[in-house]
């Protein structure tokens, strides 16, 4: 498959493994892909049910269009693939990151009533691609959670059309998806993402919000 | 002892450390074992009294079935050696391991009036062993502490007979007992028990449940 | 630029690795920088849009006073450089250090209304330079946020010469400025900041203030 | 000063790594001492405001009784050095440990109107030397902070020795001191206590005590 893919490989794995050590992928959760080739569609995906602590380059397995396993490596790939391609096609994206963190499972489900949340007024929002100011109002949606992958991938197409502006979205009291041009972009949405969560959250939490 | 003995060893000394890094086995705290042999019974055990956060391969011993060292190792093997043997032997177990964390230790309070947890709804239970959806109702049980380690063993066995779903357990204000055909599954079940219990003592912490 | 820039700069990046990890620097955001000569002034300033977490010496960029690069150098200084060049300039810092961490984005929101926050009565306060005693009370000026950089450097001045003994100010729902003689001096500082803000934070939200 | 200092230094300085790294010795604070030679006492002792999470073996002083340096050594031991030989003394200890944690500090306050802290019913207390069951009730004194080392000492000498059992004390919104026969023992003790101090500003802060 070429260097580029090793060389995406070994990026996913190292990201992997210090978003494990955050404790955002404990116990095999999560997944991460990114495209190595667009036509035809060739994505690096992390495989089903591994240590993302110990993830390493050659666990990383290359899938096509829809999702079956290119070439003859071992492995079975996330069963989140579908969810992946989906959005590589529908926001071009580069690269897809999926997290369970502590913040993003709360949140997602104590703001599912309102379908999602309204993130607004923070600097933090300027490393989201395209926001020039903290006063931008990021909208994350939030989608209910689902164990069919086909039915929920079509779901989240829908709210990504909807959503046109979203940097991510949360399924609830599952995980964040986030995604960018490139895997660099990618992992700065969750870093930031997570971030602006874990404000919010214990923001919420303050007995005393004007103190 | 044999390559096995040492490679088990060396993977129990691993979790051991990475555990001890995210503040779930301070003080000497928690205990590690794997299965060596079934017939006789051999089993790899963490010792006593020993910081988790530098343990090597070296420090773990060999115990029989009735929690004796085996061979001419000094060392002495954990007080909760007896558990672990007990709960290799009700469920087959390959690897067992327990964790004294913040939230598990407060949760296995706040709700022993309950005699244990129900944890339901969540993306992540489904990182248990057999757990096909994150429709599934886990229930966790908590047990009364003790330092009789006989009679703690037959209640533990009794909650095991009466729970036979159950991926884990509680001893209250003690600590969270998991365990997995092998090891891998086993860290992976404590990683996903600590990540629950955290985001369930979080969410009932939160000010405004409906937001 | 010679052997002093690159040390500077191996300094730096050192520093931003550590903060990156412990959650301060998320997501590319923050900034750093160090004096390498007064006259004519020549800092060296953390380009933007760059993983902290993964800073090496060799991306500092060397500006001068108007926030120029020197030389031939690729990359773009942060947009906060002239907020950098303005507290070298009103504190003769040596080195000056920007964190975005969960409470310091809190805390600057909360307190917006008085100004400020003071800190005292902690035994941390001592670590501030010239500070002798838990008696000491600190003010922390908190200043709006805004994207006008030239305005805010102004801002940030008549904040600076109002509160001359402050150690450091926040910028509201956006993050900390702190500095010092040198670059150690300055991770002190910005280490105890967040440690009181944080220990403040959790402070005010406790049930029961007096248990 | 021969092997003994070195490895006892060495020792102190890779605890002193850890603590910094869980955030317990942020900005300079804190500090750590053990017994290199009883007749006439020498003990190593870390030096006044370095930073902790850089320490290393050769900046750790030889202090005697009186706190004053031993032989050409440069540096200024810790201000509190005082406390380390009163407690060396009063306890017979081997090391001293003191940290500055965002618990330990929060809970040296919210407690103080009680004199100190009970500490009951928790498995983690077994960790302390010579408690062997979790019924054990431990009272963990809170002293007034005060910068008057000489007269510190002795109230701290008079704490001791009204609470002969204590395995450690707070000052007031300044931090823990524990100690141990050696070094290891120490270490654990902190461990221990910060990890129950935890565990109780986070069980008082519960919404529902009774859930």
């Amino acid at each position: 498959m070429g260097d580029c893919f090793e060389e995406i490989a070994a990026g996913l794995a190292a990201v992997a493994r210090g978003f494990h050590a955050r404790g955002w992928l404990l116990g095999t959760s999560g997944n991460l892909s990114a495209v190595v080739q667009r036509e035809p569609l060739q994505i690096a995906m992390s495989p089903s049910c591994v240590d993302k602590g110990e993830l390493c380059a050659e666990q990383l397995l290359s899938i096509d269009e829809n999702a079956r396993i290119i070439g003859q490596q071992g492995g079975k790939p996330s069963d989140e693939s579908l969810l992946h391609i989906r959005i590589v096609n529908e926001r071009g994206a580069g690269a897809v990151l999926h997290t369970h963190s502590i913040w993003n499972t709360i949140l997602s489900d104590l703001y599912a009533v309102d379908g999602g949340i309204k993130i607004e007024g923070y600097e933090m929002l300027k490393g989201l691609q395209g926001v020039r100011t903290h006063e931008h109002a990021e909208w994350l949606p939030i989608v209910e959670n689902s164990q069919d992958m086909p039915a929920l991938a079509e779901t989240i197409a829908a709210t990504l059309n909807q959503h046109k502006a979203a940097h991510g979205f949360l399924l609830r009291r599952h995980g964040l998806y986030s995604w960018g041009e490139n895997l660099a972009q990618a992992k700065r949405h969750i870093e930031i993402l997570e971030f602006l969560l874990e404000a919010i959250g214990r923001t919420s939490n303050m007995r005393n919000h004007s103190r």
